[in-house]
């Protein structure tokens, strides 16, 4: 499992989460990397954490004032890049030119839709991974496992028809380390989470409590 | 073939194209129908021609000032709807939404895509059809023949291997009967085309060139 | 004062309005418009009451599909346009070049704005009126009498330091026809409703209560 | 003057410019800023020259993944920023809030317009400076001295007339060390530029050349 900790706009520390992070993953052998705001990226990924944007832009170098160009954050030390989470829906088109723009820079790319069909729309695109929001699981402190689970088996299906080479992953309703492991089991590689680390009093405890069981 | 003659911005009658339009689908037998501006779609259907609107948006009844409603479009005549098109491109998550708002109020859909990963893409959101506009031959005058014909075979397999039941039409490149022919033969089963009509000196024998050889 | 009837994407009978409206305007003597949406601006044209549209796009006639052309909504039968409402936000260039387009078409206009800085603001593009929307007052049932009435006479403060000829619309916070008097006495010189009108179980009873004290 | 450089997505050396920057302002005794990436504001600012954001969201902290938030560029040395550039045109609510935003974190602003009009407008919503960016002279090779001078003029007349206190900059047209004298005799107080410095062979020359005469 991957577990991918995105920190939004929150006002957590991003270094205290990353040094976290890192250290969790040491310990525990799983795959764990933090989402801060573009203008942290190199401060998280100087703590040596696995570092992932939360969005690039579709555009290549050139005159794009204001954007999010994929080779400065790859260059900041970014590894990867989250695309169309939903809060930062995008534009077809930009999602197909910003996973160019991805490539070209060398990210991992993971898109996010909120239902089975926009989860086989996104896999068309040739993303590395997506990950299903279900809307009923956003921001909420309903787990994955007791609310309809059938949404990630659907995008796991959904993805697998289009292109079986791409992870699916659980972008809403975990916060706990059962919570991983039902997302596991409904067939997802990998999580998507933010506010039950970022806002945690004790973001460490709260990523050991996430890796305890696998 | 089904041919779809989009009108846009363009400062052409939009009744003089619609009656042409109609009177030439009843003489050839084949599909023909006009998408005019949303003010204009009531006396545009009141031609009998079949009519499209240009865009729908993705919101259901309520407070939405501005917003182009399905129901409303369908209630002034109109019978279908293009989505996405790439002058009015759309976020994924909106083109998913406006489909089941024009399916709500029983339109036929189109969505467009630029390319064979995007026609696949929008083919899984469950459209009725599909059109590729291949952008080195939109607004042009560089016919589908001439120009990589590939991206037109590429979008039909793209569209088949995610939903063997979208029409996948050809959506630039085509102004002439011969090209209507040559997208029939790369596996399009309708067209779509704007300036080649709406801007002909005269529409009506433009449309009966588009049909001479169907 | 001017009453201005959005429609929305409400369910209910332009038509039906449209009617009301122009006979209560007919009876008072109160100018009273009715803005519906794009696709029936002609149907609510014909029945004589002052028709606007809800908006209209930043583009002049030419390639752009899916946009509400200025000159589209007029030839339909609108003589005015609501721009920048509260659901349908506009870039600030957009303002300004869908004013040259109203302007183009012959349409009055109306922009509106959240606060007194907004309205300063959007008065210096050199609409015919402005309209104030305070966020604490729109969609709701807290009269503008009632919630805090300084934030109407800074809107025309702020727009009378820009540009003394515009009008100032009071744009939410008015369902009754005590509300238009308080609304006179904060310094609009119009209303802009929805829900009050298009709602009512008898829309020309509503409109008849709006003008009773004028 | 102040002179602000906008690195945009151009593929230069931040750094490099950022140095060369800081040495010039240090010889000449005239401000020169430095516009980067948010993913290169650290390194940046670590120059110890002055940084700006190109770009700062609306919003506050919270759950807004790919958003620019002004806190977060305050915390990696922006101290001020860029809003509504050309290629990065903004929903004027936007302006507003992003000015919220960006004065919450203690960042200085300038908002930018493509003409008198918009500059009246962006005023009257009370950020730090305005810049005026004549379409004609963006990215090109027309001075603001031998292209139409008024604009710059009747920008700053705009700007007066709604806030006296406002700063007005020139956007566009300024690429060698005559036109900051032209823009400065034209009443502005600043010039924003970025290919002339960005792309240039020597940044540090092309600094050295834009100070000489002031």
């Amino acid at each position: 499992m991957f577990i991918l900790v995105n920190l939004k706009a929150y006002p957590c520390d991003p270094v205290e989460v990353a040094e976290a992070a890192r250290d969790v993953a040491e310990e525990s052998g799983v795959r764990i990397a933090v989402s801060p705001q573009a203008a942290h990226i190199e401060r998280v990924a100087e703590t040596g954490v696995e570092t992932w944007a939360q969005h690039v832009s579709p555009n290549d170098h050139g005159s794009y004032t204001g954007s999010t160009l994929a080779e400065a954050v790859a260059d900041a030390g970014a590894e990867g890049t989250l695309l169309n989470h939903s809060e930062n829906r995008l534009k077809l088109a930009d999602i197909d030119a910003s996973l160019d723009a991805a490539e070209r820079a060398g990210l991992e790319t993971c898109v996010c839709g909120n239902n089975p069909e926009q989860i086989g729309a996104v896999a068309a695109l040739g993303p590395d991974s997506v990950a299903v929001e279900p809307p009923e699981l956003i921001g909420g402190d309903v787990s994955v496992s007791t609310a309809d689970p059938d949404i990630v088996v659907d995008a796991v299906d959904a993805a697998g028809a289009v292109d079986e080479s791409v992870d699916v992953y659980c972008g809403a309703g975990v916060s706990t380390g059962d919570d991983v492991l039902a997302a596991q089991d409904l067939g997802a590689t990998g999580i998507l989470l933010a506010s039950g680390v970022a806002k945690a009093a004790d973001p460490r405890a709260a990523l050991k409590d996430l890796v305890a069981g696998l």
